[in-house]
């Protein structure tokens, strides 16, 4: 379902600027009985759209009786990797013999080694599994991609992700919840981001009609302590008087990377023709949603990356694309060398 | 959703492959009482992977649910392409004002000239859509590739293509039906083509699981009037006679490429080493499903074929990979002149 709903998001603006020149040519040269013909099929074709649409709610409505399925599983996940609860044997029962047999032998050994070291330096006992939303950022491209050297003593302290679908009879949302254990950092528990999906045909193009589109995004503000915002930096700026000639040094916050970014800006203030970053923020909330969040442990493991090779490999181009379209307003301007 | 199915297809082979040594290395560095409860996240993720396959089944449900509500627009469509029931004045109302006026003013004028003159050529009142799914079949790249000229006199007959979904509590599967009016080519009235779907995670790899799979397809017995099939075309061989050195000549059938290969072999014909080929078969099989059953009418007046071409130019790229590393069982041993 996921991939679909990516690549539809993929081939939508190239659509509408084909859509008109390339039906016509042929179809104006069938006799006129024809023609009148084929457009009956075509109101015929409005109607499937419009069932094509119901079937979509429907499928919505199965996710959201799903994601309650899923939930214990998911808060027993959050307590293990907490520590709040420490697993029964049982529950660890897993017949690693096969992938032990894969190991190379050397390789074995010196794991071992390894393991009685750290064995005995986390003498300190490891609560729960130490880091394992920060080694899933890490590990995915998508998301390393995103991540900055100052966001991840900050990405320590995320205890979960999250999704929650709106409720039935409101517009198609779904919100990624990033839940934070208390920190140095910020004073929000929560983290929101709120993805707004479109689930019918559009009136002006009813045809391009494939299921739900992510049409809005929207982030939250963060609370930052005081001196503690990693999506700015100080620059120091020298200003040179133009009637006298002096110069005072002056100190203003420029905006710099951070996975953080990804919560702002919040709703209304983004620039209206930042339509391709937006395509990117999508395919990433996307992300989180579809694969992320239901299989973490795997992208913890590894096991989940080659899965998803030619899933990123394709997203990556796009937002290569798309990077390079917007490089222009980035930096530059704020480069404090550059002023006097 | 059935983006999502094909790039499973695609990706699942590598999967297999790298399951276990990627997973290995960073993970046996963890702390044993660490990798203890990763072990309780992983036996949670199986559990996870059941969840999702009753999701998948129950969207199958909801498929076969809306098969239902589907059924009296196609069969309206099938009447309307067929000639069977001429649609009302107002089920033709189309507003084509738009499309009219992104036509070029004199494309526009030579298409008025060649609609009246088709006009006066069809005065033999053309029978409801001619060549509707013939035009289709060449319009479609993935099922040009199939189509040859001696094809295409057999597709002018072809009036439907239906999808017909497995009962419930039956194993998943899909066939495609393909509706002939009576013609000189074969008796049969319907082609079928069955693709069986396995939904349940794999006990080997159950974390490759991400949805239904098409795992197996079957064909069907096309009964050819003699010395219509299309599928295989007679040679002369010469054969000369080891003792006597006497030249005769022998006719033999050997296979041709035709759309109609799609139908065959019937089940347990095929070769075990063909599961390339059987790949590019279930993704056309499931284009048929997905995309040309219910979109017919955009892809006859070519609205669909921008839609797809993202998805068509990677299947091509796969379909081409495969018939690289397949070719050489193809023709050469054959070729009657080589023989003698």
């Amino acid at each position: 379902m996921h991939k679909r709903l990516i690549l539809s998001l993929i081939t939508k603006k190239k659509n509408s600027l084909f859509h008109y020149s390339f039906n016509t040519p042929n179809f104006q040269l069938l006799p006129k009985i024809v023609k009148r013909r084929v457009y009956a099929l075509k109101r015929l074709q409005l109607q499937s759209a419009n069932i094509e649409a119901k079937f979509y709610e429907e499928v919505h409505e199965l996710e959201r009786k799903y994601a309650g399925l899923y939930q214990p599983i998911f808060d027993k996940r959050r307590d293990i990797v907490a520590g709040a609860i420490e697993p029964t044997d049982e529950e660890c029962e897993w017949q690693s013999d096969r992938e032990e047999e894969e190991l190379a032998e050397d390789l074995q050994k010196k794991a071992a080694l390894e393991e009685k070291q750290a064995d005995s330096a986390g003498a300190d006992d490891p609560k729960g599994v130490p880091e394992f939303w920060l080694t899933i950022f890490k590990r995915v491209d998508m998301l390393a991609e995103m991540l900055q050297e100052h966001d991840e003593p900050i990405l320590k302290h995320l205890q979960d992700i999250t999704v929650k679908f709106s409720e039935p009879g409101q517009p198609m949302s779904f919100t990624l919840e990033f839940h934070f254990e208390q920190n140095s950092h910020f004073s929000n528990t929560v983290l929101t981001k709120v993805y707004k999906m479109k689930s019918e045909p559009d009136a002006e193009d009813p045809f391009s009609f494939e299921g739900p589109e992510i049409i809005d995004c929207e982030g939250c503000k963060i609370d930052w302590q005081k001196g503690k915002d990693v999506t700015v930096r100080i620059v120091k700026k020298k200003q040179k008087h133009k009637g006298r000639g002096t110069v005072r040094t002056v100190t203003k916050e420029v905006p710099q990377d951070s996975f953080f970014n990804f919560f702002s800006p919040v709703k209304g203030k983004r620039k209206c023709d930042l339509d391709l970053t937006l395509a990117t923020d999508f395919e990433i909330g996307h992300f989180f949603r579809e694969r992320v969040i239901p299989r973490a442990v795997l992208y913890f493991t590894g096991e989940a990356l080659e899965d998803d090779e030619s899933y990123n490999s394709k997203l990556l181009c796009v937002i290569q694309d798309l990077d390079e379209e917007g490089e222009e307003e980035d930096e530059g301007e704020f480069d404090p060398t550059v002023s006097i």
